[in-house]
This record gives structure tokens, sequence and C-alpha cells, in this order.
């Protein structure tokens, strides 16, 4: 499947004003995608001997970049059109294209230059500390920076200015409009279900087995196996590339016509790669559906991360963990490993994918309870952010949630509130994960509408209708529309939580045998 | 080896002009190295679907330098720096930068843009029918563009002015000061000692036994040696990456600190791979020793086209193919194709490396025919810039060339005037590479006098004394010094085609047999 189709957007060139939004954006994008390359560049391939040099290199890039979008004719430029452009005559793409631009100026210019170098500074030592920290699982190593942290961020907030809470101001810079008064419902809604779900599988008392996951799988057919897959969900490799990093990441250097992932190999379990595989794959086949037109601007790409986390998940959890999905991959599995799964079936190996257990690490939790951990975080940062609660406090704040939500409880630090690098950058990023799985349940509620015969397409390998569908209704339109638009446009519903609800409560009564 | 060492040059910083200039070399490297990273992308790894957008990206970021590099601002600075440096107080690194700053702002601003536009549109299409009319062998197809870049080339001379002859603005472009005066005896030479050497092998009855460099080479393990034969000769990874490409490069992102190169495999002949590996690592250890005082400079990377190739060939052709080298290296060549060399000797294997025999490409030559095919192309440069020869003469022109220094004629076209990309973008280049060779003997020659056991150091194995010794004489110099003065300063010589004629002789003397 080609990136360049019809396009679903046009923007009015022939109003001069807009024509020079576009060329300003374009320079802007050209950047910030050359910029976005010597990110997968250090990622993937760049030698330890280069990373001093690289750092000037990208701080050289990033002055330009500022100096840029600080420009006062873009802002002048950007006002006055976000005046017109409510009027008739313009299109939805020129809409999106002032706002994403008004707003990426407004946030360029709202932060004194000596605030974002203090940032970038603190996050450079705060990273270091925290690596130290969780290494000798030390608290105390840690909290200073997230003290210094946590002021910076209040600083930031109060300086972008908000009308609900602090916190809103923090979590608006990743997913556009989201508050605390949105959110706080929506979580509580997502913790009931969580904990009540994971109540019934712990009482199930049916147990999955996971044999099928577990093994020796030598990295090259890792690889290799991860390239199928990705191919198996439609990602073009024509338009991207797959490499190993650390830690598996999307990047596009201008999207939609160059999109890459990474992924990451465990010797001995396997869906540590695949899974990653598809899980980028998500978001890469989003990246890579965005209407040509769009290409060069700031609506080229996902519409949020909020969005974005929910292709992600979509093609993990609801096909990539289905049984319908590894009956169509089956031959490919069984290729590459022909001895291990010889005598495994694709329902089995559907079925360790989804096995649920409680556990410490966030990244490693299943989809049950992934959600848990999430919330936990939220309600930190805005007890942090909001509420100035004491830092000495977080670790047993942090234990005590874990104990009430997962019944769990972390032996050290490490394993506990020095588990995510996250904090040492600040804070409102973690709630777009779980509003990612919430935007894809309802996303993928749609699509078995429109195919009630859905398992049956995959069983057979077909997933080109998904993305065919997920793309007209949703990939093409990049940024042109706010998330909560978004959703409403491709599901015809407002977001809204139940679709996750009925989504989990659903599978897992179906993979532990419980009866509805 | 580490690209780290005590510095050797400094720059004035105190002296605010100074201090300005390098702030801009600073930012103008940052930008470049950025675009370097990205030509290297799309030369290793770029997805055929983004070759829109990369175009895109590099015309944006290249219209930046560009605006940067005429700022009027910069011209001020380097012009009164200029006189303010052949003073007292100024180091030799002072009058490195603003004599390379100097000369990089008056290139730029020389050309009006319109011409550079129509350059680079001009180079697109005559690319484009160079590879069809190579294709078809059908010269006419060329011919055109060829009429078209001969006009715009020499515009472009007559631009950037000249004292001597039309080429000479051209040569100085890759080559400081570079003229036809200085080449025309240097090559009168050239062409005698090889036409003299190439009849005496042919009249040698002697023949060289190269069944060892031929047979199966699977490319896993051709990658796997051209990596050792580079750890070899002192290449540091930790500072480099190698990759494959259609044609072997090096490129840098910011030298001495990353330093990559790329090799192309070639299944059944195992030379094409492992040369071009030390050809280009000979480059790269040239850009790894730079003085890291001189890192995001002008002076960064070698003094001019001519000085590289000289450490190139010196590395691949003095060095990589002596016995000596191989002897050294063999445990390697041994562990990675056990049963092709269990009974071959490493002299055997050198010996293979030096067949000598006249052929119609270019890349293909052997060392002692190799200048002559450099020399033909430069009597036809001069031919068409200078003396405005008619286009439709050149193939006749270059089949009798051929014919009367390498006695041989091409069949077709394709194997003769149009077998190099290189009159698509214009004149001026070839001259270097024999320069290098030149270089690159007389180089040499002092190495072997500062190491009388060079030839039993290598057969140890032991390339770090060589290493050590360019690097000290020549490598941390990096573009401080003019290519002449720079040879003069590593040898105590003036350049002399001498030690290149001497170096010649003696060698395939050896080869084939020859009593001196």
């Amino acid at each position: 499947m080609s990136a360049k189709e019809t396009p679903t957007h046009s923007f009015t060139t022939g109003d001069g004003r807009i024509a020079a939004l576009l060329e300003r954006s374009g320079e802007l994008a050209d950047l910030g995608a050359i910029g976005a390359l010597a990110g997968w560049d250090q990622e993937t391939a760049m030698p330890e001997g280069a990373a001093e040099t690289r750092g000037q290199q990208f701080a050289t890039l990033e002055g330009l970049i500022h100096q840029k979008l600080t420009d006062p004719e873009l802002g002048r430029l950007v006002n006055e059109l976000n005046n017109a452009v409510s009027g008739a005559g313009f299109t939805d793409a020129d809409r999106g294209l002032v706002r994403q631009s008004k707003r990426e100026y407004d946030h360029a210019t709202k932060l004194p230059l000596g605030l974002v170098q203090e940032m970038a500074k603190v996050r450079t030592s705060a990273v270091e500390a925290w690596r130290k920290a969780r290494a000798t699982s030390d608290f105390a190593v840690f909290a200073p920076w997230l003290v210094r942290t946590a002021t910076l961020q209040r600083e930031v907030a109060d300086r972008y200015g908000f009308t609900g809470t602090r916190y809103d101001a923090l979590m608006d810079l990743f997913e556009p409009d989201l508050t605390v008064a949105k959110v706080d419902p929506l979580f509580a809604r997502v913790r009931e279900i969580s904990m009540r779900v994971l109540k019934k599988v712990q009482g199930s008392g049916h147990t999955v087995d996971t044999a099928s996951a577990h093994g020796s799988f030598p990295q090259a057919q890792q690889l290799q196996l991860c390239e199928d897959v990705l191919r198996g969900i439609g990602y073009d490799f024509s338009h991207g590339e797959m490499k190993q990093s650390t830690h598996p990441f999307t990047t596009s250097f201008g999207a939609p016509f160059d999109v890459r992932v990474t992924v990451r190999c465990q010797e001995d379990y396997l869906p540590a790669s695949i899974m990653a595989a598809i899980h980028e794959g998500g978001h890469a086949v989003y990246e890579q559906g965005g209407d040509p037109a769009l290409a060069r601007t700031p609506l080229a790409g996902g519409a949020s991360l909020g969005a974005h986390e929910s292709q992600s998940r979509l093609w993990e959890n609801a096909i990539g963990r289905s049984e319908g999905f590894w009956q169509g991959q089956w031959a490919a599995v069984r290729k590459v490993f022909p001895e291990k799964f010889a005598s495994v079936e694709p329902g089995t190996f559907a079925k360790a994918l989804n096995h649920v257990e409680p556990s410490l690490i966030r990244v490693e939790a299943d989809e049950v309870t992934y959600n848990l951990h999430i919330i936990i975080r939220y309600e930190m940062e805005k007890a942090i952010v909001n509420d100035n609660v004491a830092v000495e406090s977080l670790p047993g704040l942090w234990n005590a949630k874990y104990k009430e939500y997962l019944g769990i409880e972390p032996p050290t630090d490490a394993e506990g509130v020095l588990q995510d690098i996250h904090w040492s950058s600040g804070f409102g990023y973690f709630p777009t994960y779980t509003l990612g799985n919430l935007y894809g349940a309802q996303i993928y509620a749609s699509l078995r509408h429109a195919f009630p015969d859905l398992d049956a397409r995959l069983a057979k390998g077909d997933t080109a209708f998904a993305l065919g569908w997920l793309r007209e209704h949703m990939y093409t339109h990049g940024a042109v529309y706010l998330p909560e638009d978004l959703i409403t446009r491709v599901t015809g519903e407002a977001p809204n939580p139940d679709f996750f609800a009925k989504y989990l409560d659903e599978k897992f009564s179906r993979v532990y045998g419980i009866a509805g």
C-alpha cells in the first residue's frame, strides 16, 4: 500500500497568508525532520565517541529552529490568520494549520530562553541522578533533582497559563485541551473496570500456559519475524526501515514518506520483540497513512500522543494479541522458528500473549493492569504539581497505591518509584497512554462494526481491510482535527470509556473462560 | 588509538574577531555535518519512497547554509582578519581559519543564485541523460547536456576568476592553487614513467597468478573481513561505522569524532570489498587523526582532495598491497575464509593484488595504468574548458588517447567516454586523483625512511607505528596549511614526482621479477 493516494485535504494557497505560512512550515518541518534523523542515527548507529559533537549539532539546529519559530513575523501571521480562518473560504486543513502553528508559536515564545536552558541543564543532571538512584535503589539521590524539576515544571505551567489546574497546562503540551476535569472521571472509570476485571481473572481458577512464548530465540530470526509481522500489518518498507535500539521507538523524517521503527530483542522471550514491532508498527502505519497533502506541515503525523497511542495499542493489543491475527501470520512464525512452533497452535500462542498477572514494572504489564500503573503515576503527578506534596513522601505513596490497586508492593524503590525515566524530564505525559487505550478500544469497536467478519479475515492473513479503513477514516486526517473531534469523526461518538470497559471485560472473560 | 590527544593547534580566542569567526564556523560546521549525515543515510539506509522529501530537506538546509555563508557581516569579518592575521600575535590555525573562511565566502558570493540553481537543474538532467546514454552506449543522448555543462562551467570559471587558464579556476575549487602550469609538467612525467613501467611489465615475460583473489566469497564474511582490516589499519570504530553502499565512500559528521565509511562487495572477487575498505579507511584515519582543537571549523578534515587521496592511496596501495601487510593480517583472512586460504600464502595473495593489465575502466585499473586514465581525462577537460573543443569530437579523441597511452581501444562508448558520472557535474576533479598518488608516494618514502623496518613491522600485524607517525606529521594539521606547504612540512621537500616514479618502478620491477 503506497503513501501516495488522492489527497483528502487541501490548503487555500490562493490566500497569500496561507501560502506564506506553508512556506515557513515547510522550512520548519524540513529542519525538524533532519533533527529527527540525527536522533534516529544517535539511537541506532552513532559511535559512542561522537556523543559530544552530536550534542553541539543538536544545539545549533535547535537554536535555529527556535529562532524561526519565535520570529515576530510568524506571530503576526498566525494571529491574523487565527481570526480569519474561522470565516468562509477556508478549509479544515487551513484551520488545522493555523491552530497548530499558533500553538507552536505560543509554546515557543512563552518560555524565556533562560528557563529553557535551565530546564535542559536540570534534565541532564536529573537523568544522571536517576540512573544512579535506580542502580542503587536510593531515592535520596534522585529526590533533590525531582524537587528542582517540579519547581521548574510549575513555572512552565504558570507561564503557559491554564484555566483549571496547573497540571492541565502540562498535560496540554502532550494532548491539546486535556484537563484534570476531563481525566479524573475517565480514569475513575478505568480504575474501577481494571480492578474488577483483574479480580475476575484472579478468581477464575483458570491459568494461561505461557510456555510457547518462552524459549531460545536467536536474534537474527527474531528480527526476520519482526519484519514479517510488520509487513503483515501493512507497514510499508518503501517508506520506512526497521532497526534495533535500547528502547523501541517510531520516528519520522517527513511523514508520510519516511517513517522508521526500532525493536529490541530478548533472547529467551519472543513477545518482547514481535509485540514491540507491532506496537511501533501501529504508530508507523498511522504516520505512513497521512494525507501526502499535509506533508511538510505541522499536520503531518498524528493528531496527538493519545491518538497515536490509540493506534499502537489497537494494532498491538486488539489485533496483535488476537487468535485470528496469529492464525493469519502462523505460516511466517513456523517458517522462522520451525521446531519451536511445529506443534504449537496459534490459539495457544495468542493466549500466552494475554496472560494477566499484577506486576511491579509498568513496561512489562499486561493489558488489564497496565492502566493501573498509569493511573498511579497520574495521581502522583497531580499531587506533586497541584498539591505541592513533599517529594520525600513519594516512595511511601507509590507503594501504598500499588498495594491498593494491584495488591503487590515493590520490595525496593528501584522496582517502584524509581522505575521510569520520565520524571527526570517533567510531568503530563503518562495520561496519554491510558487515553490511547480508551481511544483505541472505541475505534476498534467501530472497525469491528464495519467488518463483522474481522476475525475471519485476520485468520486468512488479511489486514489490508483494517488498515484501509483506518487510513480512510482516521490516518489521512493527520493533525487537521483536535483529538476529541477526530475520535468523534472516526467513531460517530464523543470519546467514551464504555468501549474500553466492554472490550476489557469481554476479552479477558473469554481468555480466562469466565461466563459473561 | 583515540581521536582525543594533546592539541597541536590553537586559536587566538582572546581576539574578539577570531572568536566571532569561530562561532560562525561552528554553526556552519554543525549544519554541514547534519547535511552530511542526511547524505550518508540517503546512500546507506533511506527507503526509496523518501527520495523526494529528502531532496526538499536538503534544499532547505543548503539554503540556510548559503544564507549564513554569504552574510555580508561574515565577509567584512574575514576580509578584516585576512589583513590582520599575517601580523604577529596570530597562530597558524588562525591564518588557516581565515584563509579557508575567506575562500568559502568568496566561492559562495561569486556565483549568483540563478546560476547556482541553473547548475543544479542541469546536473540533475545531465545525470539522467548520462545514465541513459551509458545504458545504450549512445553518446548523442549525453552530448547536448555535456555542451550545457561546459558552457556553465566556463561561466563559473570566469566568475571565480583566474590568472592562468580558465581550467585553473575549476581545479582550484577542489585543490587550492592548482594550475595547468603546475600540472602539465607533473603529468608529463607521470605519463612517461607509467608508460615505461607498463612496457617493462609487459615485456617481462612474467605473469601474476590471480587465482587467490577469485572464488566464492559470501557477503557476510567479506563484511567481517572488511571490519578486520579496517581495525588492522587503525580505523577507530568508536568514532566511526562501516556500512554498504553502491559506491564506496567516506564521510564525516564532525571530524575527528564521527567518520564513517562504506564498502561494496563483489561475490566472486574478494579485493573489490577489502581494498575499498582500506582505501576508504585511509581517508577515514586521516579525518579521525585531525587535531580535536580544529573540530567545528573548516580546518577539520583533510587539507585538500589531493592530500586526502594521498592517504587513501598510501594505505590502499603502498601498505595494503604489500606482502608484509598481508602477512600481518593473514590470521584474520584465514579465520574468515579458512578453506579458501588454507594453502595460500600471503605473498601469493599480495602479488595477485598487484596484477598489471591495461584495461578500459578507470575504477578497475591497476596502480601502473591508473594515472594514464586520469591524464586522459585531464587532457580532455582542458580541451573542453580552455580550447572549446567540439563535444562531438570527444569519443574519437578518447579512443585515440586510450590507443596511444594504454594500447587498447573501447569497443563501445559505454566502456569509453561515457564510463564516468563526473562530467554530469563539471570538470576539475580528476587531476586530484593523480596528485594524490604523487603526494602519497612522497609521504610513503618519508615514512619508510623513518621506519627502515617498516615491512617487518607490518608483517607482525603492527600498523600503529605508521598511523602514529602520519598523525603526528600530517593528520593532526587538518587544513591548517595549504596542500603543498603541508607536503613540504611532512616530507621536508616540495612536491616532487620523482618519488612516485621511483616507487612505481621499484615496486613493479619487484612484483614482475625484473632486474633493476
